[in-house]
C-alpha cells in the first residue's frame, strides 16, 4: 500500500474531463473515489461529484465538526457549483432541485459497514418542483420519504442499536400497510407517501427534539459528518480490527448527482458485461428497463430485456417467444434506444481496454442522456474465467503474467468437478449446510453403510464420520456425506484425494443406523432415498439434480503451461495408490510428495495381515506377519514409482496409531479371533489396551517405528526391493524416505539407522544400489523449534500442517465441528485454519523452522504436504517462505500451480 | 564453565606441596584431576600422580600418537620421578616396583563411559619382586592377573563389541573354575593365577598378533593413548551427544601411584562421613576392614568395622554383641590404629571445613601410612540435608547463601511425607514398578472401586485410571495406584494436590474390574490383598510395610524463612479447596495461582445439577441449572479467599470438556434419567454427542464460555459475588479471573466483555466494587506465538505447561505411557517432559511468549501454573525468564521456594 499522499487540497472534483484524481489515488480518494476520478479523467460519462479525502477524516476526529465545516467550506461550495453546471440543475432550487447522494469509501471495501445517505437536496418545497419536473408525484413523494428515513437514521441516530428492537419508520409503514390492506412499499401511492414523509419528521422531532433539516447545506453537512462519524461506529471498527485495517486510514467522502432510470419512457437502467460470464465468449450482453431504478432490474417483478439484438433474439427462443411477441414486448435496448446503445457500447469496450478485464457495468439513462454509474471487473464462471484471459492474451490485451494474475486458482475446480446442472439445481431445496470438504456435484440415493454402496446404481454414503475400513465404500459412491468431522476429517482427506465430492460435518444430520434413516429438522430420509450434495458450497439438496462433468478446454491446457512458465515453487502430488498418482501427473505434479503407506493396509486381503501383525505378542510373531506384508507393500511401490516416471516419490513410513487397523466391532472381532485361532478375550483386550483417550498425540508416527523398530525395517525393505526391481527394468526410480512425527534429533536418528542399515543389507543382496533420502515431516511445533538440529542429519523437510495446525491451536480437526461454526459465525476466526494456512500463527513456526533449517543446511529440500498445499493463499506464503514445493491432492495439483505462478509473479 | 586457560604446560603434578594445579582448573585438568590437586595443595596425603592436560587429547587428534609422546615425554619422565621420590619406589623395578594407575577425567563426570587401567608397572620380574616385598605372593598374581585383562580389553581392544558376545579372558576363568570346581574369583590361588597370567597373554599373541608389552613405559603410553581413544568412543560420543558435551573439550588423563589396603595387617581401607549422612548430626563416622581393598568394604563378605570406638559401640549394641565380643572381633580403627586415626580425624575436620560441606572419604592404610584417595560432597537424605545446612550455618562454617546452595530441593519430599520404616522396607518385595507420580509411602488393602475405599480402614485404590468421579475415594485411600496414565494424569495432578501417596503408569498390572483381581506377572493379588506403595520411587509392594510421617524440624522453617529472604520470584499454589488452600498457606504460598473451578462440579450434590444444565437443550434450561449451582460456586469461592487472606486467588473459569461430566455407564445413566424425568435415550444421545475423539485438543477451554456464555457469567457473579461478601465482613479478597486455553485475541476479548459486563451489574447491585483483574492461560502453541497481541488486554498471563507440553511435544498425557518408558530407556529423552519442563523445546515458547507478552506490556504480571512449577531446574528456568511466581501443588511449595532462592542466588 502507497503511503498517504500528504496535500492541502482537501476536495477532489470528478465527472467530466477536468477531473482531478485518478485510480492510483487509492490512499487519498478511496477506493470508489479513485474508481470514479478514473472514469471521469478517461472521459467516461459519470455523474459528477466530488470526494472529500480520507486525510479530512482523521482531521475532523482531531478538530470536530464545526472547524471541519470551515476548513472544507469553500471547496465544497465550489465543487457543488461545478455538479450544478454539468447537470444543469440548482442544490436547494425549489423547481428544479439538484439531488445528490452522500456516500462513505474507504482504501479497502468494507461492505456494509457504513453509512450512505441519497436524495439530498430535497425539502417540502424541492420535492413539489422535482413532481412537477419529472410528472411523477408518486415517485418525486418516495424519494423525499426514503430522504428523511435516511437521514433519520443515518444522521440523526433513530436507528436502533440493537437489531431486534423496533424501528420506528418501519413500524410506522407497517401500520400504514395494516390500514391500507397492502403488503408491498410499491404499493404506497404518493398520498400514503407524503403522510409518511408527515409522521417520519414528527418522529424525528420526539425523538431527538430536533427537527429533520429543510436547508440542503445543513443535509449535506450532515451527512458528510455522518459517514466520517461511521468509521469509527461499532460495526466498523470491529470489522477493521478482524480484517488488519488501521484506524488511521479514514474514509474519503462521495458526493454525487443523482441520476434516476425512472423519469419516464425516455429514462432506463441496466447492468452489462463485457463478455458473457458464463462461458467466457466475447459477447457484449446485459439487462435493462425502461423507466425503471436499479433495484427493479434486479427484483424480478419486472422481466429484464436484453440490451443487445442478438442476444434478445436467442433469449427469446430459450422463452419460445415469437420474434413478434419479442419485438413488440421485450425489444432490445439496440432497437429501443439505438444511440444510446451505440454509446453504451463504445464505453464497455473503452472500460474493458481501460482496465485490461471483463467488466461488469451498471448504467442509467436518464431523460434521454446515459451515465455510467459503476463499472468492476466481473465476476465469472471458471470456465470463463479461463476463456477469458487467454482470449485476452491471444487478442494481445494483457501479457502472459497479467492472464495470469486475472485467474482466481480455486476457480479452476469447477472445470475439474461435475457440476449441477444449473436449471435443476434452481428448483432443488437445500435442506442443510455442512463444511465444502471436497468440490464437486454428486446425486445418488442414500446408503448408511460402506459395504452396501454398491446397492445402488448411483449412492450417496451418509456416516456419522467415516474410517479407513469405509475406502471401498467411499470409492464406490457418488458422493460422500458426514454428520460430524472437518476440513480434514478422513471423509474430507480422502474424498479430495479421489477427486470425489464431499460434505463434511453437517450437524443438523441425526442418523440412526439401526432404523437407515438420517433426520433433518424434522424430515426423515430413509436408505434409497435421493438426494445430492454440491461439495464446493456444503449444500446437501432434496431429490436427484441432474450432474455435468466438463470438458478440459485448450485454454486450460494453456493455463497451465504458462503457469509451470513462471512458477519457481513445484507442485507434487498427496497420492496413495497408482491411480491417484496417474490422475495427478495429468494434472502436472511433479513428484509425490506425501504416500500415506497405512492407507495401503486397509484393503480386505491386508487388513488382516495387518491385525495378526498387531495382535502378535512376541516380536518374531510381528516378524512374521510383516514377511506376509512385504509383498503387499513392495508391489504398492512399484506401482507408485512406475507412475511417477522418475519423479521423487516420498513414501512416509506409517504413521496411524495401530488402534485404527483393529476391529471395533463385535462381529468383526469374532472373525479376526476365529482367523487367527485365538481367544475372543485376547482381541478385546488387544483392542482395549491399544485405546488411546488423545490417539492425535498419541502412540504413533515415528514413536511407532522406535518401539517396533521391524516395522521400519519392512517397510524399507518394500521400498528398496521396489526400486531395484524398476531399476533392473530400465525404470528410473527417486525415493525419499520420510519419518513421521519427529520431535527430535534423537527420533530421527535412531529410525535412520534402522533405514540405513536395513538399506545397505538389500544393495549387498541385490548387488546393486538406489540412490535415496531420508527426511522427516515437520508436524509438531517442538520440530519447528529445533529445526536446526534436525537438519544437520535430515536430507528433507516436509511441513505436515494439518497436525501442525493441530498441536499448534489445540483444534483436534476431528471434533472442532463444534466450536469451528460458531467461531466462524461470530469472526472470532476469519477462515477454517484446517483449509487455509493460519498465518499468523502456525505460519510463524513454518517461517522459523525452514528458516533454521535452511541456516543448519543450506540445500535442505523443503516442502509442504498438509492439505493447505493446495490453497492459493497457503501456496502463496510457502512460496514467499521459499519452500521448494508444495504436495497437494491431485484435484488440486493444477491450482497450486496457478498459485505458484502468481506468487512467483507478484 | 570457565575458558579453557591457553597453556605450553601438558603435565601437572600432584601429591605433594609442590602440587602444580588446584580446583579452579576444572577445564584443563577434568574434575578428577583438579580435585586430586586441590588436596595435594592443602596437604592431604594423596597418593603422588600428574594430570596430562585436556589439551593434550585435543592435540593427539590433531597429531597422533608418536607426535604426541615426542611433545609428552620429557614432562612425564620428570613427573614420574617425582612419584617414584615420594613413594620411594622405582618405575620398572624388578625388586621395589612402582605401580601406578591410568584414568581419565573430564570437565565433567561421565560415569562408566570411558577407560581405567590399573597396576601398570608389573611384568614377568617385577611381580617376583612385589611378592616378595609384600610377603604375599597370591596378590602379586592377582594384580597382576588383573593388568594384562583390563590391558589386554582397554588398550589392545580384546574387549567383544556386543556385550552378549563372550569374553575371551572371562571364558578362560571360568574354564579353570570348572577344572578347579570352584565358583569365586576370590578362591583361586596363587598358582591358578599365574596359570592365567599366562594363558591371558596368549590369548593377546594369538587374537592381536601382539605381545603383552613387559615394558612399563610401552604399558603406560598405550595406557594414556587409550584413554584418549576412549573419548571418540561410542559410548561416549552418544553420552556427550545426550548431555550436551562439546566433542572438543576433550578429556584428561590423571596417572596416579597405586596403594593397596591388603597388604597385611598394617593396612586397611574404608569410608568414613564427616557428619552423619541420615540424622545429619555433627559425628564423624564410617567403617574399614583391615587387610582388605576397597570393594571388600561394599562387597559384604566380610562385616565392615566401625571407625570410631563411639560408633563401634553403638552399633554393637544394635547388634547384641558383648562389649568383649565387639573389642576382639571387631574393634574401631580408633582403637587397632590410634596414630592413623588421629590423622583421618584430622584430616576429615580439615576437608569439611575447605569444601564446606559434609565429606565422603575412601582412604587406604598401606603398610602403616594413611593415603586419602578421594573425597567428595557426601550423599544424605532429606532430614540430613537440611540439618547439615543449617547446622554449618550456625557454626560459622557457611553463610547463607552457601546454606541455601548445598540443599537439593527435591529432597525435601522426604521431609513432607509419610516413608517406610527402613527395616519393614529391607524385607518387602518389589513386584512392580510404575511412575513416581506423587512422592511418599503408603500401605494399606487393595480396592478396586472409588466408592469402596472405605471397605478397609486403611485402603489403596487399584484402578486402570481414575476420573474426576473417583476423587471421594481418592481422598479416603491411603495411596493411589493406576495401570495407565503418567506424570499429569488425572490420578498424579489429583494426588499431588491431596499430598497423596501415588504410583500411575505401571504397565505390567493386568486389571480384571470383574474377579476384582489384579495380576502381575503371572501373580494374581485379590481385594483386600495389602499392597504397599513408593510414590517417590515408583515402587509397588507386596504385603503391608509400616510407614511413619516425619516431623517438620526448626531447621526446615529455617531453611524456608531463609529462601524468602532470598527469593526474588514469589510462589502460590494450585488449589482447588480452602483445605488444599489451607495446607499450601502453612507451607508459605503466596496466593492461589491455579483453583480449577470444575473440580467443584464433581461432588455429589453437584454433579447432578452440572449434568442437568449440560442436559438442557435451551438456553433457558442451562440457565436454570446454573442458577442452581451458583450458590455453591460462590460458596467454594468465599472459602478459598478466605483462606488466602487477601494474596491473590488466579480462578480458571471452567475448561475441561462437558463429556467429563456426563455418566458413562449404564445404571448412572439411568438414575440420571429418573432424576431429570427424561429419557434414558436423551441422556446416551447427549454422551455420544459429547464424545471426543481427542477431547485435549477439542471443545473446551474458553471455547467452552464462547459457545455458552451463560456460564462464564454464572461464575463472574460467583466470583464477584463471593468477593463482595467478604469485604462486606472486613475480609481482603484479591481475585484475577483466568480465561483458559485462549489462542488468540479475539477470543480473549470475547470472555473478557462477558466478564466485564457481568461484574459491573453486580457492583451496580452491590453498590460496591472490587478490584480484579482478568489474565489468561497461556498453553497453546499458538498463544506463545501472538502473546504480543493477547497482552493488549490481558492483565496477566500464566503459562500452562501441561498443555503447552502436550501440544508443543504432541504427547498426550494420559497416553503416553506408552512410549515415553522406552524412550528413556533408550536414551532418547534426558526425562519426562511433563515432570521436567522441556527447556529446549517448550522452553522456547515459554521465553517466547514472556518476552512478547511483556514487549507489549511491560508491567504484564507472568506466573507458570503447570506441574512444573514445583520442580527445581524449571522453576529456575521460570526465574531466569523473568516470571513473577509459579505455582505447585501444596506439598511442592517449600521446594518452589527454595528452588527459586537458589536461583536468585546464582
Amino acid at each position: 500500500m502507497n503511503a498517504t499522499v500528504s496535500t492541502t487540497k482537501n476536495v477532489f472534483r470528478f465527472g467530466d474531463k477536468n477531473t482531478d484524481g485518478d485510480r492510483t489515488m487509492r490512499n487519498l480518494l478511496g477506493g470508489k473515489g479513485a474508481n470514479l476520478a478514473e472514469m471521469g479523467r478517461i472521459g467516461i460519462p459519470v455523474p459528477p461529484g466530488f470526494t472529500i479525502t480520507t486525510e479530512v477524516c482523521t482531521k475532523y476526529n482531531a478538530i470536530g465538526k464545526e472547524q471541519t465545516i470551515v476548513l472544507l467550506e469553500e471547496e465544497v461550495t465550489n465543487a457543488i457549483k461545478n455538479i450544478e453546471n454539468i447537470m444543469g440543475t440548482t442544490f436547494g432550487d425549489a423547481k428544479n432541485p439538484l439531488l445528490i447522494s452522500v456516500r462513505s469509501g474507504a482504501r479497502v471495501s468494507m461492505p456494509g459497514m457504513m453509512d450512505t445517505v441519497l436524495n439530498l437536496g430535497l425539502n417540502d418545497k424541492a420535492v413539489l418542483g422535482l413532481a412537477k419536473k419529472t410528472q411523477n408525484e408518486r415517485f418525486a413523494w418516495d424519494s423525499y420519504r426514503r430522504l428523511v428515513q435516511m437521514y433519520g437514521n443515518v444522521v440523526l441516530g433513530m436507528k436502533p442499536e440493537n437489531k431486534d428492537d423496533e424501528d420506528p419508520f418501519e413500524h410506522c409503514m407497517a401500520e400504514l400497510k395494516a390500514e391500507r390492506g397492502i403488503s408491498l412499499d410499491t404499493e404506497f401511492n404518493a398520498e400514503d407517501l407524503q403522510r409518511l414523509v408527515r409522521e417520519f419528521k414528527a418522529l424525528i422531532k420526539e425523538r431527538t427534539g430536533h427537527d429533520f433539516p429543510s436547508d440542503p447545506w445543513e443535509q449535506l453537512w450532515g451527512a458528510v459528518m455522518a459517514v466520517f462519524n461511521s468509521w469509527n461506529g461499532k460495526r466498523a471498527v470491529y470489522y477493521r480490527k478482524i480484517n488488519g485495517i488501521p484506524a488511521d486510514w479514514g474514509t474519503a467522502v462521495n458526493v454525487q448527482a443523482m441520476v434516476f432510470g425512472n423519469m419516464g419512457s425516455n429514462s432506463a437502467t441496466g447492468v452489462c458485461f463485457t463478455r458473457d460470464a458464463a462461458t467466457g465468449l466475447n459477447q457484449f450482453n446485459g439487462e435493462y428497463l425502461i423507466d425503471a431504478q436499479g433495484e427493479d432490474v434486479v427484483a424480478g417483478v419486472r422481466t429484464p430485456q436484453q440490451i443487445t439484438l442478438e442476444g434478445s433474439k436467442k433469449w427469446a427462443e430459450l422463452a419460445k417467444l415469437t420474434e413478434e411477441d419479442r419485438a413488440k414486448n421485450y425489444p432490445s435496448l439496440q432497437e429501443v434506444m439505438p444511440k444510446q446503445y451505440q454509446e453504451l457500447f463504445m464505453y464497455q469496450n473503452q472500460l474493458e481496454i481501460h482496465y485490461r478485464d471483463m467488466q461488469d457495468m451498471e448504467f442509467t439513462i436518464q431523460d434521454g442522456k446515459l451515465w455510467i454509474l459503476q463499472t468492476r471487473n466481473g465476476k465469472r464462471t471458471g470456465t470463463a474465467m479461463v476463456k477469458i484471459a487467454i482470449d485476452m492474451l491471444r487478442e494481445g490485451l494483457i501479457n502472459e503474467k497479467e492472464a495470469l494474475l486475472q485467474l482466481s486458482p480455486n476457480k479452476l475446480d469447477e472445470l475439474l468437478h461435475p457440476v449441477f446442472d444449473l436449471k435443476g439445481l434452481k428448483q432443488a431445496k437445500v435442506i442443510a449446510q455442512g463444511l465444502p470438504a471436497s468440490p464437486g456435484a454428486a446425486t445418488g440415493q442414500i446408503v448408511f453403510f460402506a459395504d452396501e454402496a454398491h446397492k445402488f446404481k448411483n449412492s450417496i454414503l451418509v456416516r456419522m464420520e467415516t474410517s479407513p475400513e469405509d475406502l471401498e465404500g467411499m470409492n464406490i459412491a457418488n458422493g460422500i456425506l458426514t454428520a460430524r468431522g472437518g476440513m480434514t476429517s478422513h471423509a474430507a482427506v480422502v474424498a479430495r484425494g479421489m477427486g470425489k465430492c464431499c460434505v463434511s460435518g453437517a450437524g443438523a444430520l441425526k442418523i440412526n443406523y439401526k432404523k437407515r434413516t438420517m433426520t433433518v429438522e424434522g424430515y426423515e430420509y430413509h436408505e434409497g432415498d435421493w438426494i445430492s450434495l454440491d461439495g464446493s458450497k456444503g449444500h446437501i439438496l432434496e431429490g436427484k439434480v441432474a450432474t455435468m462433468v466438463p470438458l478440459l478446454s485448450d485454454e486450460f491446457a494453456e493455463v497451465m503451461a504458462l503457469s509451470d512458465k513462471y512458477a519457481t515453487m513445484k507442485v507434487r502430488t498427496n497420492a496413495d495408490t497408482p491411480k491417484d498418482a496417474r490422475t495427478a501427473r495429468k494434472f502436472g505434479a511433479l513428484g509425490i510428495g506425501l504416500a500415506r503407506t497405512e492407507h495401503m493396509f486397509f484393503e480386505v486381503d491386508r487388513i488382516k495381515t495387518m491385525r495378526e501383525m498387531i495382535l502378535a505378542n512376541t516380536l518374531k510373531g510381528r516378524k512374521l506377519a510383516l514377511e506376509a506384508l512385504l509383498p503387499m507393500q513392495r508391489s504398492d511401490f512399484e506401482g507408485l514409482f512406475e507412475a511417477m516416471e522418475g519423479h521423487p516419490v516420498t513414501v512416509r513410513l506409517l504413521d496411524p496409531p495401530l488402534h485404527e487397523f483393529v476391529p471395533h466391532q463385535l462381529a468383526t472381532q469374532k472373525e479376526l479371533a476365529e482367523d487367527l485361532h485365538i481367544s475372543l478375550a485376547s482381541v478385546k483386550n488387544k483392542v482395549a489396551e491399544l485405546h488411546e483417550f488423545n490417539p492425535m498425540l498419541g502412540h504413533r508416527g515415528c514413536r511407532l517405528g522406535i518401539t517396533y523398530p521391524e516395522i521400519t525395517e519392512m517397510q524399507t525393505r518394500a521400498i528398496m526391493e521396489a526400486a531395484l526391481n524398476l531399476k533392473a527394468k530400465g525404470i528410473m526410480v527417486n525415493p525419499e524416505i520420510m519419518i513421521p512425527l519427529v520431535g527430535s534429533l534423537e527420533e530421527f536418528e535412531s529410525q535412520e539407522a534402522v533405514i540405513r542399515t536395513t538399506a545397505e543389507t538389500i544393495f549387498k543382496e541385490y548387488g546393486d544400489v538406489i540412490d535415496y533420502t531420508i527426511g522427516t515431516m515437520i508436524e509438531t511445533p517442538r520440530s519447528t523449534l529445533i529445526a536446526d538440529t534436525i537438519a544437520e542429519r535430515a536430507d528433507f523437510f516436509s511441513f505436515g500442517t494439518n497436525d501442525l495446525t493441530q498441536m499448534t491451536l489445540g483444534f483436534s480437526r476431528d471434533d472442532a465441528g463444534k466450536f469451528l461454526p460458531i467461531y466462524l459465525e461470530k469472526g472470532l476466526l476469519k477462515d477454517d485454519p484446517f483449509e487455509v494456512l493460519d498465518q499468523e500463527g502456525v505460519g510463524q513456526l513454518v517461517t522459523l523452522g525452514a528458516k533454521r533449517g535452511r541456516g543448519a543446511k543450506p540445500t535442505l529440500k523443503i516442502g509442504l504436504c498438509g492439505e493447505h498445499g493446495g490453497e492459493p493463499t497457503s501456496v502463496t506464503f510457502c512460496h514467499d517462505n521459499g519452500l521448494d514445493y508444495v504436495s497437494c491432492s491431485p484435484y488440486r495439483v493444477p491450482i497450486a500451480r496457478l498459485a505458484a505462478a502468481q506468487a512467483a509473479i507478484r
